[in-house]
């Protein structure tokens, strides 16, 4: 942060909004209106609309002790635009809706904003419509989003048929360790401020928490390759969560086999460092915003031996349920974790829940 | 509130979302998937879409303390419908994110629904998607309202032009004067709690700020009398904020009638009570939620007379700047007290500021 604090009640209100306008250049044609007046009028022409929204609230989703503004903000974008994309669509336009405390100086919710900035620039929508108002305590970012998509292209959740291939993008976990990487050096730092935080080579596993990205190259190849999900949905709680959704909405089972699990390298060491399961990271440690999708048996050829995805089960009867097949061949139940993770999260802070 | 108390994780994920569920049918066929997946789908056809979004916060927005559930679910939704009949748009879907803590239990929860939902119907939106997180202390709620008009019939703020009418729907400053007495209620019930509030008699001004109305009624009469303005915005603000808004966007000057303004019997007397005066609430009041539009002089027959409008002035040369005309018949520079009133309201509780 620029070592400059301007309050927000300096600017006015019309210099306040004036701020974002300048910031804030429109590029698509079919934006009629974007932010300064009442709404923004948008022009989503013969495709459907797809819309989601997300809220990120300080204390439940981020310690601002180690979130960079800019980062936030940027993720705060990509969080959003992960939702249009599991539903197979192109993200168009959000809305940002902020609200904190005066805490925040001007040059801090700029920051915030350059990172939702950059994020739109990168996955190509633009910012239409805010609202910011003050709050008792905190930072709150509300964001909603808004795709478009070909009635026929569009991929629910409840698609998914018996035989289907479970497929999921990138790799899971790293997020989670990445959180807890960040907990333990700010307890060292609560212990003594002279201890400098050791995260070195931990690149990778930080950008994951801090600055993960949505995988609209996934719905762009997936085009590419021809193939259309049977159902889809990202892994914002946990893959286990995610595979409940997809169950229940589809009405079927699912056998994951453990030793699909694409998880990356250092996820694994700074797992086992931290006492941890690297399978328990991967199928509940959330925040991974992969997407997880099926597809037919016939796709298989297409999505075999493709770096971006690994097929990691199959889709079963309903009535056999949702199940791990260990590394030692044993089929075990799954459990949803995404509601005990509210529990737990709720007092670790990261509680969230999805509609 | 029942009294019941239920925690939020007893019922799981799948058990809240699936309450939410069963609360919310359904019944516009261009709404192709409401709430469960990861995004809604809705066809907008071939009108535009026009987008708002509007946040509610606990202590900034409402005090929990003297605002039923209820209500103030239903005045979410109110507020943000009122900025898309602001642009001479019908309302069609809204998102709902929520955050609150754990200190709300899920009946409370319920009655915010409940009230959300009642004003779903009644002004005939959907619920289309929303998200439910946890919050360290408070409860937020944003909404993000879309609604579709032909492009031809959209109205912005900056369309008015020089000797356009200006016009006010309905009366202002009871909104305001509601909250004095609540506030005051409030003062009196902490300094001795056997004492029980004494606000009989006081219905319109009390359902003013808790349950407020968004002018739809408006949007329909205008095009019955085929008035289309050439400006207009809602009022949450504060009158005078909103005419610096028209005038500034629109490069006109204003000049406004102080013996023009409608304000509410029981309102002036009530404001006479606090030691205040009837034009300062009625123009800076702000959250009284009446549209206020620009029309041309030849439109001012279809509107003379009519019980819902009020001609409280006329658009001037830019130069000219924006003045109250007083009973005595001085013209004073008008000031807009949008973001004084944010400093001022973020001391008393009521801070906000709109994109």
């Amino acid at each position: 942060m620029e070592n400059t604090h301007t309050n927000i009640s300096e600017l006015g209100e019309f210099g306040f909004i004036k701020r974002l306008q300048d910031k804030i250049k429109l590029t698509n044609k079919d934006i009629i209106k974007g932010i300064g007046d009442d709404a923004a009028v948008v022009d989503f022409g013969n495709k459907k609309t797809v819309i989601s929204t997300d809220t990120l609230t300080e204390g439940v989703h981020f310690d601002i002790s180690y979130t960079p503004l800019k980062h936030l903000g940027y993720k705060a974008v990509a969080v959003n635009l992960s939702d249009i994309f599991a539903m197979n669509a192109k993200p168009v336009a959000i809305t940002v809706a902020l609200s904190f405390s005066s805490r925040y100086p001007v040059e801090a919710i700029d920051e915030l904003y350059e990172g939702i900035l950059l994020a739109c620039q990168l996955y190509g929508v633009e910012v239409i419509g805010g609202d910011t108002t003050t709050s008792i305590s905190g930072l709150n970012i509300n964001i909603t989003a808004m795709g478009v998509a070909n009635e026929e292209d569009i991929v629910y959740r409840n698609g998914a048929k018996e035989n289907d291939l479970l497929v999921v993008t990138g790799d899971l976990g790293s997020a989670y360790i990445g959180l807890q990487l960040l907990e333990r050096e700010k307890e060292v730092f609560k212990a003594n401020d002279k201890i400098q935080p050791d995260l070195e080579g931990n690149d990778y596993v930080l950008e994951r928490i801090l600055k993960p990205e949505a995988r609209g190259d996934i719905i762009e190849l997936l085009a590419k390759m021809e193939v259309k999900p049977t159902s889809m949905i990202d892994i914002s709680d946990g893959l286990a969560s995610e595979i409940f959704h997809i169950c229940t909405q589809s009405e079927v089972g699912c056998a994951v086999y453990e030793d699909k699990l694409p998880i990356d390298p250092q996820t694994v060491l700074t797992a086992q460092d931290f006492g941890m399961s690297p399978t328990i990271v991967a199928l509940n440690g959330g925040e991974d915003y992969e997407l997880l999708f099926t597809i037919k048996q016939e796709d298989f050829e297409k999505v075999k031996g493709n770096p971006h995805m690994s097929v990691i089960g199959h889709m079963t009867d309903k009535n056999a349920g949702v199940n791990l097949v260990t590394r030692d061949n044993t089929s075990t139940p799954l459990t949803a974790q995404g509601w005990d993770a509210f529990l737990k999260k709720e007092m670790d802070g990261k509680g969230e829940e999805e509609e």
